[in-house]
């Protein structure tokens, strides 16, 4: 609720200081006070631009637009006209438009406290250099920029516990930091805060083959863990466009959802133990390896999904599933949203046993993609469509998850709830169409400055939150 | 923690009372102080039946034994001999042997109350019967039996909000119960404890055919649910033998895994939200539909599994998974346990976009089913097999399902993985092989009084606890 609050005050400020631009699209607005959110803004024509992933219901939705023509408008917009579900979190800005003052009760940096930590870490994981302390308080949105001057990269869970108990009775504020590659700013300093890096701690502890339980350290690396696995005939159970730089750590802190959702499900399923240290430095050991371990209350529950705030997750339990060895990927148009929900059903009923994703973006992302990325182009004739499907089945028998694909898709074009796909012929073909669908977030940055929340809608709602917003700004609907 | 302790403080008490028996098989023991925890026990040959499903990785096993011949060895073999992730919950016993006393804090029932309650639920809601009420203090093993005097059948969550408000003023202690159908006597009252029942809540408030979500009441009996759900082209997300008879309510309540835990995972994965009133009459509402919900921490999970003790549910909203056309179910013969285990890694790796159950038991078990129940026969040769596993499969397309199971049955034979096999070939068939697995709970509780625990044990450890049992009790091992 904090962050809620923060976030409407921020937004109730914005909305009064640049009150009575709203419909004015021209480009010489005045720049507001920060420039550091503007930093890699370019000019560019308004748009609205949602890519989600349909299936998860809600969801880590990217609500993207540039941030001069729409900031002025998002509060009305949030507090008449959507769905009382409708949930924002966002995390308010570094920049002084915020006004949000320094909690004067923390104390800063001292030369003390450098050498404390130098003596229990050693000096080279003291870090104070500032080419890497720039890049740790900079989000991978570059929009969110802190200003500590402290990096601790400790390596195991008994310098995480010294180094907390020691700012806890210094009262220095910290922050944990995995891949950060989030795309909300959790994971960079609002000011001076200590930032924790996990990433040295990397290793794997155990893998039972019998079970598919794995336990790591928090710093693995999603895409390491994954390779790791595949030797052994196993796959994470979750995937995700960062997955080259994320960490278990803060995939469980944020409980990501990622491209395979539909198919394995929340990390409250899948995760079965974590270690966490809290913020005085006492270590929970909750690492059980049990599917189902029913003694007392399930505490690690708290954890995932709490961003850090109860405490710094160190270890993760969490049980894979199997590779399985035949994958297909269709890539289709759809004459509108409520046809995407009938084929969402669709695809649920008669592919259930296969299906692996459904994701889902419109006509806004696919044009914003091929105007900033390079290399990428419609797999269907351009300009056409308003909404484009991306259909992925995994199966353990390649022709009969071929089939199954091909007699779905066939189906479904009878029945009108398609109006054009393609089928990968090849796993080049299949990456260049995860790549409109995963290049989404990076377009929308070469693009210009993004506002971004993950917000949580029902599905059957879900896209009039665009419609609405198009509206209310001015623009054309589709 | 206090369930533990109460347990082992029972259990050594037990162990002093009755020491110097163990080794001595005799019929003619004396009996225990209480009468009742024999009432239905019948001689029997002593043996230890372990029944479970493998696949869940701990889980609630079914352990269970004669009491006389066992008990007091218990507790030696728990602090020693096994692995330190055994968990154990269990519930010390309503006998007087216990010397559990009643907690004289707690006020007794006056006609002040009664009335009061007949006010909020009406007359035939509060139930003072003496049958009614046997029924109601005595559990679905016969086992533990309660001296509550009252029984309270609202039908709202604002009734049962009453009800905790005025009891927790008048400091009455209460008994949540759902279908009575848990086996280690969770579900009745110790001492006189009100026992508010949840059963008349029982609508379907609403389901969305889109997400898969239903939202219902505590009260709904899973089977209805599933009936229900069945005329939509979906089916509940657990299956458990007492189906016909347990609440959703209750399932969450206790995490219940059930027969379909490997396919669609546990319940803090499936259920999305709930409504729960506090012991202070709070309704809270964390009632969510949408699969991922980042706002805050996700209190609802320490509600699932908590089993009363942080508040009663009242309402339910879970993710169902559509129905599929096809079910194939194989009942198979292994050798030893170790085999067991490769058939399981096995069957992941290749049923796994089919595998929907994975159930074990072993000879015991089986002898304690043909003895006890009617109509029951085994479909192997008779005394063959120390081991038997049921593999179920459920797919959307027939063929390739049972072409599927076929062939891993084929591949699995020839490895030598399975000694004996056969598949069902109609829907008798495959009740009869459920019945097998469903019935071993019902046929221990004919063949005498028996201890049940809920125990989380890892998979490749859960047989050396039988073993050690065997040995430690002076049976012959297999």
């Amino acid at each position: 609720m904090e962050k809620w609050r923060a976030s409407q005050q921020f937004l109730k400020y914005t909305y009064r200081s640049i009150f009575g631009r709203r419909f004015s699209l021209r480009s010489d607005y005045p720049m507001p006070q920060s420039g550091f959110i503007y930093k890699h803004g370019n000019a560019c024509s308004p748009s609205i631009n949602p890519s989600l992933e349909l299936y998860r219901q809600q969801i880590s939705w990217t609500w993207c637009y540039p941030l001069r023509d729409c900031i002025n408008m998002l509060q009305p917009s949030i507090s008449t006209n959507l769905d009382r579900s409708l949930r924002i979190q966002c995390r308010s800005f570094s920049s002084e438009a915020t006004k949000i003052q320094r909690n004067p009760s923390f104390a800063t940096l001292t030369s003390d406290d450098i050498f404390y930590f130098k003596d229990i870490l050693g000096e080279k994981n003291v870090i104070q250099d500032e080419d890497k302390l720039l890049a740790a308080n900079l989000d991978w949105m570059r929009k969110y920029k802190g200003s500590s001057q402290l990096l601790l990269q400790p390596s195991s869970t008994e310098e995480i516990s010294q180094i907390l108990k020691y700012c806890n009775s210094r009262r220095l504020a910290v922050v944990p930091q995995g891949g950060n590659t989030g795309l909300v700013g959790g994971s960079v300093p609002v000011f001076d805060e200590v930032i924790i890096n996990i990433g040295s701690m990397n290793n794997v502890i155990s893998f039972d083959k019998v079970s598919g339980i794995l336990v790591c350290e928090a710093g693995c690396i999603l895409e390491n863990l994954d390779s790791f696995l595949a030797n052994q005939g196993f796959i994470m159970p979750l995937d995700l466009g960062a997955k080259g730089s994320c960490q278990i750590g803060g995939n469980v802190s944020t409980n990501a959802g990622g491209l395979h959702f539909i198919r394995y499900g929340s990390l409250h399923g899948n995760v079965l133990g974590i270690e966490a240290v809290l913020a005085n430095g006492t270590v929970l050991d909750m690492l059980g390896t049990l599917r189902k371990d029913n003694t007392g209350y399930d505490l690690k529950h708290l954890f995932i999904g709490s961003e850090g705030s109860l405490g710094i997750i160190t270890k993760v339990s969490i049980l894979t599933p199997p590779k399985l060895s035949s994958t297909n990927l269709a890539f289709l148009a759809c004459k509108d949203y409520f046809t995407c929900q009938e084929l969402l059903v669709e695809a649920k009923r008669t592919l259930g046993d296969v299906l692996s994703a459904f994701e889902f973006m419109d006509d806004h992302s696919m044009d914003m993609v091929l105007t900033h990325l390079e290399g990428v182009r419609n797999p269907l004739p351009p300009s056409m469509y308003n909404f484009y499907i991306l259909i992925e089945t995994t199966g353990s028998d390649e022709s009969y998850n071929k089939e199954k694909l091909e007699a779905f898709l066939l189906r479904s074009m009878e029945r009108g709830l398609i109006s054009d796909g393609v089928v990968a012929q090849d796993i080049n073909q299949a990456s260049s169409f995860w790549r409109i669908r995963e290049g989404i977030t990076e377009a929308l940055m070469k693009a210009g400055a993004v506002y971004k929340y993950d917000l949580s809608l029902p599905v059957e709602q879900l896209y009039n939150i665009v419609e609405d917003m198009r509206l209310r700004l001015g623009f054309c609907t589709n």
